[in-house]
Formats: structure tokens, sequence, C-alpha cells
């Protein structure tokens, strides 16, 4: 059994000198801390506490939601074309969360060195998950052959891109031997985080709900719009407070994303948008087509780069869905039209900016 | 930007040959599977979809329960010995949750090549951190010193030891560079995966609560007893979900736990638990002293040995506290008293065992 002395060489414990100390507010870091990780107390960020709390306000499940107006929807209302839409954008949005969940529980999560951030971590992983689910139970609610539906990322060049490139981004970070008090894998580090924040939820997702809000406008698969609102409204708080993270630890290490990546960045996800609005809406469904869509992106696109003080990508793109931001927010149309909002947001508004 | 080919060559996605295949069942494995880790269903083990809804169901949060009592309590009616009771159980399940969310989150989830795992993991991990926040919220009503509380662990040796010997464990297998293909590893990994179902959280977790239960039995710290009680119902699924995937790595890989580790690891942890009762309890309250405390460990871990179809480890050990299932039995105590338990138990019995 175990020394005493044995146990001080354990690699999570404290160094035996500062083995009587509590831990030090200023010596708690994003990365590359030396604060002991099983302290929560006292917190250097705050801010990402008090994500953790309104995270928490913000707790629904899919099976709270009635799908029923929607099995009727698919298979009786929709055109061809708006059942080709609405397949494709769960194909891509439930592949695309199962790889959110694994970036943040795989590669960001651990590379943490301050536990009020991972706590907050810990339940946008849970979060993901829970999108998964909400995916899932419209799959199955419908009906949908559920392997064909979660195989199609792999079959469609236009999503399996999307999903490639991040997982190329993912994959750069999980390399086990990244030690991120090196230079150049700090910087891979940094722009991975930046994509999976600014781009990945930031825009592509959060740009990627509107096609079935469109529908929701007309009238049409309700259910799965309202699924689609409680996951925007996580997805809000998750790449806000990502990109929080990337502005601080660019402050704390003293670094910036090189200028030349970041516009890499920007024109690749541009161009993959660009394809998948292309191939997700060849024809377009009434009140929403491929422009509107890629558009869209490159004004979210905007409104993030600006978040991180980063320069604008596509300047001069025209806000393309004026009636999103209302079609999304939760309590605004709960408040209109339903009484059920106090179940779900027990509290703190959230800004869509 | 990428080319199709570039595309494919990301590590995370399938290999071009079966590009067009669906994910087969028979492909899934808990660890070492090839099998698109994107892919949720079809489902190879639905019981681990069962549990991440079975836990949702469970869903509580530590603001929803009156502490009010606690306050005056700590503060005007418990003695001395009592308030060292008190404080340092939180200061114990304090520190070890937040390693148990480092365990699941960084070392297991991981290396799971089946999504429905990590899924349920997912909901695991974020317990972990709703149980940090709940010891977080019991000392901030009560007033504590929260670094004094905090860093406890590193200065109490009988506590400290618990730490380290389960930070031992976790360091173990979280080097960067495990391969599960090779029978060190997976060894050493079955191990660790069984310490931290069996021992930590089965064993020393479950018995971790049962002081405060025996001053809840006294009407005292009934709110936090509450909270504990909460938080074991989590404990239960977690420890029979990770007992459960110990069997099926055992059966999947055909592996057995060397039984001379298990009896090294059982040693140590009834001497370390010997040393944190005997420091914890030094001095009795009433009803509940070191001895029953220590004997109640032992009881519990021959039914989690039993379990994963392995040897008791204390043959004889009898069951001390004979009043804790009903006591933490959230349901059956809130039918008895109070009418809250639909809000927070929308389903599903769970079993003590």
């Amino acid at each position: 059994m175990l020394s005493w002395n044995d146990e001080n060489t354990a690699r999570s414990e404290p160094r035996a000198a500062d083995a009587a100390e509590p831990v030090r507010v200023e010596d708690k870091r994003v990365i590359n801390g030396q604060a002991d990780i099983n302290q929560l107390a006292p917190f250097r960020y705050p801010w990402a506490w008090e994500y953790f709390l309104k995270a928490n306000k913000n707790h629904w499940t899919p099976v709270d939601i009635n799908m029923s107006q929607d099995v009727h929807d698919y298979h009786h209302r929709l055109t061809d074309t708006e059942r080709h839409v609405y397949e494709n954008v769960l194909a891509y949005l439930t592949t695309a969360d199962i790889l959110a969940m694994r970036n943040i529980g795989l590669a960001v999560m651990e590379k943490m060195s301050a536990p009020e951030l991972q706590i907050y971590q810990a339940r946008q992983v849970y979060e993901e998950s829970m999108h998964t689910w909400a995916y899932q139970h419209c799959i199955e609610t419908i009906g949908l052959e559920q392997s064909e539906i979660y195989n199609r990322y792999r079959v469609v060049p236009a999503i399996h891109r999307k999903i490639a490139l991040s997982n190329r981004r993912l994959d750069a970070v999980l390399r086990p031997d990244i030690d991120l008090t090196e230079p150049e894998a700090l910087q891979e580090f940094l722009m991975s985080y930046l994509f999976f924040a600014a781009v990945f939820e930031g825009s592509w997702f959060y740009n990627g709900f509107s096609p079935i809000f469109s529908l929701q406008r007309r009238g049409l698969m309700k259910g799965t719009a309202e699924q689609l609102q409680y996951i925007m409204r996580d997805e809000v708080m998750h790449f806000t407070f990502g990109m929080r993270v990337v502005r601080q630890i660019m402050q704390e290490e003293g670094v910036r994303p090189d200028p030349a990546a970041v516009t890499a960045m920007w024109e690749e996800a541009d161009e993959a948008e660009r394809a998948y609005a292309d191939y997700l809406l060849g024809d377009p469904i009434l009140g929403y087509d491929a422009d509107m869509h890629h558009e869209q992106f490159r004004f979210v696109a905007n409104r993030r780069a600006r978040k991180v003080g980063l320069d604008e990508p596509f300047p001069g793109a025209r806000n393309a869905l004026p009636w999103l931001d209302e079609q999304a927010n939760l309590r605004k149309e709960k408040n209109f039209f339903e009484t059920r909002v106090t179940e779900y947001q027990t509290g703190g508004a959230l800004s869509w900016e």
C-alpha cells in the first residue's frame, strides 16, 4: 500500500512544497496553469461559473416537446423538395453535434487548467449529447430510416466536406503529444478553438437551423423547430463562451491567431457552406433559397469575427433573414403564443448577438 | 481548400473503402472498435441509451433545495464534533467529485468506441459537475471558509491518502500514449475502471454520505442530506453503468482482472477507508462511529464485487447501517413526507443493489 511519500509523487498532486497552501487566484490560468485543478474556489473566472448556472436554468429535454403535428406534416404536407431539405438538415446536424461533443469533451476540456472552465464545459458536453438525443427523437417519431440518415454525411459530398474539414481541426488538437507551452501547438489549438466557436458552432450551426425555422414560419414542422430553438439557445451560449475563452487565451498567453490562417479559415468555411447550400437548396423552398442561406452565413460570420476582435471576413454581407432572430428567440415566441416558457427558462435573458 | 481526397485522410474519417456503408451493429465495441464513432444508430448497446434516458429523468439542481434550516443547525445545533464530521465529509466529497468528473471526462470517455456509451458518459460528466455545484452551494449557504475547505484534502493525510490513491489510478490511464490493444495497457485500464466504479464511486462515495444521513435521521442538516440523496441516486447509476461496462470489456476483449491486483486494490481501499473513518470519527457522533463506517464500507464492497463476478473481498462483513438504504432512498422518503418527488423523478424506479 502507498506510503505518504509515494502519494505525493502522483502527477495530479500538488508539489510537496506548496502542499499546505490553498490555491491563489493569480495562479489560475485558462491553459498551462499550475494551480491545483481539484480546487474550484477561489474563482479566477467567475463568468465561467455564471455560464454554468445560466446553462442549468435553460434545462430542457426533447421528449417534453409535442411532435405529433410534425409526423402529419412530414408525410402529408411537405413537398418532396421540403422533405429533402428537412432530412439533410437533420443528417448534417446530428453528425455535427456528435463531433461538437467530441471536440469539447475530448480535445478542449482536458487542456483547461482552471476547474471553473472545465465545469461549464462538462455541461456543454452534456448539452451536445442532449442535442443528439433531440435529432434522434425527431428521426424516430417521424419514422425516417435511421442508419440511412446517420450515414448520409459520408455519402453526400457537400455534408461530408463540412464534417471532414472539422475533423481535421479536431484531430490536429487531439494529438496525444500536444504541448501548449510550445508556440506552434498553441497556435494550432487557438485556431481550432476559434474554428469550433466562431465557425462551427457560431456560424454553421447557428445558420444551419434556419431552413427549418423557415418551415416553422409557414406553420410546418413546428415540433422540430421548437427542438431546434432550444438547441440554438444552448449553442449561442457555447460559442459566446468559446469566443470569450479564445480572447482570454490570447491575452494570457500573449498570442494572436495568424491573420493568413484566419483568412484561410473563413474562405474554406465559406466555400464549404456555399456547396452545402447548393446541395441542400438546389431547388428552393417557399421563402428560402441557397443564396439567402449563404448570404446569412456571411452576415453571421462577420458578427462572430467582430466579437473576437478580428476583421469582418465578408464586408458588406447583409442580413438576409431579418426574421431569424425573432423566429429563433424562444422566450419571445413562447411569451406570445404559449405559457410553458417558465418551465424551460427559469431565469436569465439571452442576447442573440 | 481541401480536395475530396484530402478530406478522406482525416483520422476520424471512415476508410474510403467503406465510405458508403452504414455502420454495422456487429462492428461496434466498447473499446478498440472500428465502427464510425459519429453514427449513433444502429445501437449495439441499447442499455447504455436507456441509462442516458433514465439519468435525464432524474434531473435536479442544488438550488431547488431549501437550505435555510441547515444554516441554523450548523451554527446553533451541531456539536463541535458534528461540525468536524460535516465539514470533512464535504471537504472529501467536493474534491472526490471533481476527480470523478476528470476520470470519466478525460480518461474514460475518449477510450469508448461506441457513441451510445460516450453519450451516457457525457451526462455522467455533467452530473459530477452538478455535484460539485451542490457542495459549493452547501459551503456558500452555510458560510464556511471556501478555500480552507477545498484545500483540506491536501493538508489532512487521511483525506489526501484516498485522493492520492485515486489520482494514481487516474494518471495511469491518462498517459497520452496508452494503447488498449496492448495487453498490459488494457489490464491497467480495466483495473482503473474497476477501481473507479466499484471502489471510488461504488463503495467510498456510496458510504461517504452516511455520516450526513445519520444527522438527517436526527432531524439535522436535512437540506444537505437531501442534496446528498440526489447525488447518491446519480452515483448508483454511475457505478452500476461502470461495472456493466467493465463486464462487457472483459467479455469482448477476453480479459480478466488479475486476481492479485484485485486483492491489492481492495486491501489498499480498505486501509485508506479505515484511516479516513478514524480521522473523521475519532470522536463518534450520536448513533454513528468509525467502526460502523468501516464495517459498512466492507459490506458495500462485497456487494460491488459480486456484481462484477468477483469474490467477496471481506467475507462475513455485516450490514452495519440497516437504515441506510431506506434513508437514502429518495422516492420512498419523498413519498412519505413530501410531494415534490414527481418533479425530480419523472419515471424509472432505481434499485439500490
